[in-house]
């Protein structure tokens, strides 16, 4: 059987992935009226007198929406919300099995922005977070921004940051790999969209100043007709010495580069011409923008890229699931760049010096210390800055996160 | 430990009532493989080929939404989307325990009619069907109907439908046990709120004509200035006679007294001055219209309450489940007037003619054949008036019903 064929066998014999399940069994009329009439009515009237306690008598705080327009799932593109609904299950099981976090998949029926922020506001109630996945960009970033505005439960668009995460993280080790300095690496970013976009951004904050971001329309720069608002937004911020032109052009002398676009974009004569020891992240999936053996034979010194088969696996499962974890374990109230930048050191950190290699930067999705650990800075990180509306020791931390 | 603070710990020590899980592990990059990233986008592109193919692929063909604004909720009334969440959740809890229907709650921070229903339909994507809870009356049905006119998969609101069931379930059964026909019976309804209206309309539509709904400004007739939108169109339909008045004047000679209102709201003198064998139906919980021993006393043959602790009680959890079973089971696009009244003959058909008795004409909530028995009618009927989108054998309805 295809591999095809036997993940449609698997999708169709569970009838989807999810479900629901009870916490207790009701069996007997007492078991009615402790988790229904009459019981409820308690923790109903104490949530009503202090809204706080919702965490303390619901599944909210650890249940996290995976909110999708269906606008651009994986690589099909705009498949619509029922299309999408078995990535959403998907995501939901994977926050459950990596990070113990319950998840339930909303696709939602509209596309526009205003309309979908103003549909998550209302369901908030029930949730302690909310993961939005595979929205277009740039609409992504506005209806993420509108959100983080206007709820105090933490909002993660995970095809932005997930992704910005992992490459920081991949991008801390391979620095200290190739010996250079993180914050003088020069980079370019090829494929100025939610994922590029949210690298640039991450980027900036950790300090590398010297960014590039390259579309199909060439680098960013103020002026270019051609961006969008988000893109326009950031080329002010980047790009120090205004460059112009087509990525071969860009590449030249360069540290980095960090490839969310298409496949074969970029070629060996591109990567010959960089700085010494360039790094490069291939991100394209399946095919990458560049052939990981092509790359190393043009003089990459490290490559990472988005796929399993290949070494240094860039994979949102090293972040997102840590990240809900450590934010609902204080009650975050949002998602900050430095519990991000937090989170990328923490991915890095589980690679020690010793074990760093060329094919070694980023360890495996399905490394079992990566979601606590992450879990743990995330959560200190809240609390650090104020955004924790739970205060939780440290000590019961670290065991919560075992 | 009082009852109450037995309540509250079960709640706080499970973090309320529900949790998601995923229906198989991810233990390798294989399982990641089929459940996720590749093997996801087949099933993903099926459903984008053909829409109905959602419900082979995803749990949305036994997913009900729980939805709620929290403005009517139990003995509470208007306690906001927060505070109701615990008996949302324990609904959801109910759907799995009885039914084996996953079902979610979704507490809207939203009271306005109209912005529930689109919020209601943006989401719908996700679900099989959709269960109004607790909101209050008369919005709840504008808000039920405009989304049974706008989606195609089942809405119910319980509060109206699941205690008109069973309501009328229980009427079938007295009026047997008194051996007076169904259709000629003459009913008091009192309490036209959202209970009221959809029992009112329920006997309707199963032949009974007089009836007539009695609220606190006493009976409901064409012209009478304190009624609202919704109980001025039911006052067209009802009470043939327009009589005017309060209750003790309405209930003079009358059959069945069906009390959704308020406690200690029905006296013996009352109980006294209706028809030979008269049935009450005092329904308000904790403390019924009459106490079943007094309404005896002053002759009441037949009497129900909403209580576990007295005989005959009307239970919710005699209809919803089952219907919900039924109409999942065939994709039916939406609950009609005559699926409820063979989910009510289903449950009176529980208790045969030699079991009938004065303490028996409602079977026990948790008598395990009462959510099959009514699934089987649901789904058989849904299909006989080509209102299911799936069709499905009587003998493998049979066999899934056991």
């Amino acid at each position: 059987m295809s591999k095809q064929d036997q993940a449609l066998k698997l999708h169709q014999e569970h009838q989807g992935k999810i479900k629901v399940e009870s916490k207790f069994k009701i069996e007997t009329k007492e078991d009615l009226s402790l988790a229904y009439t009459p019981g409820v009515a308690k923790p109903c009237q104490e949530i009503e007198q202090d809204h706080k306690k919702v965490y303390d008598y619901t599944a909210k705080g650890n249940l996290v929406a995976v909110v999708s327009d269906g606008t651009a799932v994986l690589g099909l593109g705009d498949i619509g919300p029922a299309a999408s609904l078995p990535v959403m299950e998907g995501k939901a099981v994977l926050f459950k099995e990596f990070a113990g976090v319950d998840a339930f998949p909303i696709c939602l029926n509209t596309t526009d922005p205003d309309e979908i922020v103003e549909t998550v506001i209302r369901m908030a109630p029930t949730f302690g977070g909310v993961n939005l996945e595979d929205i277009s960009a740039p609409r992504c970033i506005e209806i993420e921004e509108a959100l983080k505005e206007e709820l105090d439960i933490p909002v993660f668009h995970d095809d932005q940051h997930g992704t910005a995460i992992v490459v920081l993280a991949g991008l801390i080790n391979g620095a200290k790999y190739v010996a250079k300095e993180l914050t003088d690496l020069n980079v370019v970013i090829n494929g100025a969209g939610a994922a590029g976009l949210a690298i640039a951004n991450l980027l900036l904050e950790v300090g590398i100043e010297n960014i590039t971001l390259v579309d199909k329309f060439g680098a960013l720069a103020p002026g270019v007709e051609e961006m969008n608002w988000a893109q326009a937004e950031l080329a002010t911020k980047t790009n120090p010495d205004q460059k112009t032109g087509e990525l071969a052009k860009i590449m030249k002398g360069q540290d980095v580069f960090i490839g969310v676009s298409a496949p074969n974009l970029l070629n060996q004569k591109m990567v010959a011409s960089m700085a010494a020891d360039p790094i490069i992240f291939a991100l394209a999936n399946p095919t990458p923008e560049i052939d990981p053996n092509l790359a190393k034979q043009a003089g990459a010194k490290v490559v990472a890229t988005g796929r399993s088969d290949y070494p240094n696996q860039v994979n949102n499962l090293l972040a997102f699931p840590g990240v809900f974890k450590g934010a609902l374990a204080v009650q975050a109230k949002e998602i900050t760049n430095q519990m991000k930048i937090s989170a990328s050191y923490a991915v890095a950190d589980l690679i020690s010096e010793e074990e760093l290699a060329s094919d070694y930067i980023i360890p495996a999705p399905f490394n079992e210390q990566v979601v606590n650990r992450v879990a743990l800075e995330v959560a200190q990180e809240a609390m650090k800055s104020n955004l924790a509306k739970k205060e939780v020791e440290i000590d019961k931390l670290k065991k919560l996160f075992k």
